[in-house]
């Protein structure tokens, strides 16, 4: 008995229930709400997506829990030591659709789609400068796997590629920095700016006033992390002054944006709704039936996350 | 002396001249509109971007001309039976551009880009379901230079690829179609149709009410060749039905597009000034020059276009 816990209203809780069952015959998968209490007293593994944390208090037992979700910011700012671990989701379909959006939206911004899109609107026919893509240069925030698999692709693609990341890396054919100081190298030469990093309490308002003045003026800013990396109103005066040139937006401190926020109407912004990378549950029930069947081989749990890093 | 020969209005005609000189330090690059009549009878070679057919006939003793327009097809078709060999611009770094632009807006349709901006503006969120790259079906129509360059570069981005062209081929990686048969297959299985075909007499309005009626309901249609191979009436009809989703348009019958044609205010139509393959007057330069280099040492002429096939 492996208890589903997510979100009170989850609309598709359903569906991943159906994905993980299918992926583990030998296993029952209820939704957390259906647990007896001997049950709950049972409980060594749950599976989580964003969940409340404070239900998987209520499982005494509890050795580890796998997340469905990359990011398990929420159960970490809102557990305090927790006795169990904290796995999250490493699925390579995710991390190469993640880098496919990454190049998607870096070539939306290099061949200068936004502005296309605007002179089509006032029916202005005027060729924009060419510039070839070993002349503009990528910066990638974060060079876990996502950041890694990304800046790669985006080197496959002729993109002069920098990374950043806390702690020293090695990335074949990316100019890799790291630290503070090597935070203000990175920005100083992203004519395009992605960020693919953790939420923690280090990266939480990263991109605000001193950071973003870091960058070229009219540089393009893509956010494919957590929404608070974002300072918003840093982002806003950036925008109205052309210090940042165009922003694609995926994410947002609340999700989904209130119909109220100026992002959604500002010209040089581009709104989307949590779309780089989608969790298949096919796919990422496959690689949690993986991780189950190893734990009830031999009892081991997959790497946890370190929750003082936060990621 | 060699003569440059554009429009007669062209205004870059002085940066190209500059742009040839640079590159040729040992030949006199003029404008035609410059010569005497000695020298006009002097001339075996002129360098011609999309000139009038009719001006490089009062240049009785010319042997070739080099175009630094990849198209040629105005030569073509206004000159009967020209004395002289006819060259068109073969550059890596266009071929390479023109394979970037397939791939940016390949996935500006494989992303959703064009719902998402919809989305915006109508302020809704709402997630598209994911279409996994391998699971999207592109079709290239043309296998020269651009065409298989830029099918492989859908390959190597992990997108399923077919390939069409008049005479059988082989390209790595990618299905290959031909003749009238095959093109009939290759558009039944396209969610995403790519023509890089040159315009010539059997290519004009190829992509009529027949042929567009054979894609897939709601196929996605970029066209980076040349506006008179799509029957623009019957797109509007096949968009106006959803049979085409969306149409990425580099190219038209008239160019600039006229302010008032319907494709502007489409919003099922993203219009482009012809910016997927600029040519650059100093890449373009440095491989006229070799070639005229070559027939200056020993009067060897590059491959010219064959005036049957029409490219």
């Amino acid at each position: 008995m492996i208890p589903f816990v997510s979100r009170a209203n989850a609309s598709n809780q359903s569906i991943w229930i159906a994905a993980l069952s299918a992926s583990m015959p030998n296993e029952v998968v209820v939704p957390f709400s259906e647990l007896t209490d001997d049950q709950r007293m049972q409980c060594d593994l749950a599976i989580v997506a964003n969940p409340s944390p404070q239900d998987l208090l209520m499982l005494p037992n509890l050795k580890w829990v796998h997340s469905v979700w990359v990011g398990v910011e929420r159960m970490i700012n809102e557990l305090v030591s927790p006795s169990f671990s904290i796995v999250r989701l490493v699925d390579p379909e995710l991390t190469n659709t993640m880098s496919e959006a990454v190049l998607a939206w870096t070539l939306f911004l290099h061949r200068d789609m936004p502005t296309y899109t605007q002179q089509q609107e006032q029916v202005i026919w005027l060729q924009k400068p060419m510039v070839r893509a070993k002349d503009r240069r990528i910066g990638v925030l974060g060079l876990g796997e996502l950041g890694q698999v990304s800046a790669k692709r985006l080197v496959d693609n002729g993109f002069s590629v920098s990374g950043w990341s806390r702690r020293a890396k090695l990335v074949a054919g990316v100019q890799c920095f790291h630290g503070e100081d090597g935070l203000g190298q990175l920005l100083s030469q992203s004519d395009i700016l992605i960020c693919l990093l953790p939420l923690t309490p280090q990266t939480k308002g990263l991109l605000g006033e001193k950071n973003l003045s870091l960058l070229p003026f009219g540089a393009g800013l893509i956010n494919f992390a957590r929404g608070p990396i974002i300072d918003d109103l840093a982002l806003l005066d950036a925008l109205e002054q052309g210090h940042v040139s165009h922003a694609v937006l995926d994410v947002f401190m609340q999700e989904p944006l209130p119909s109220d926020h100026v992002y959604w109407r500002h010209q040089n912004v581009s709104v989307l709704p949590h779309i780089s990378a989608p969790t298949h549950p096919q796919s990422a029930s496959k690689i949690v039936a993986d991780n189950v069947l190893r734990y009830r081989l031999d009892a081991s749990i997959p790497e946890a996350v370190d929750l003082n890093r936060g990621y």
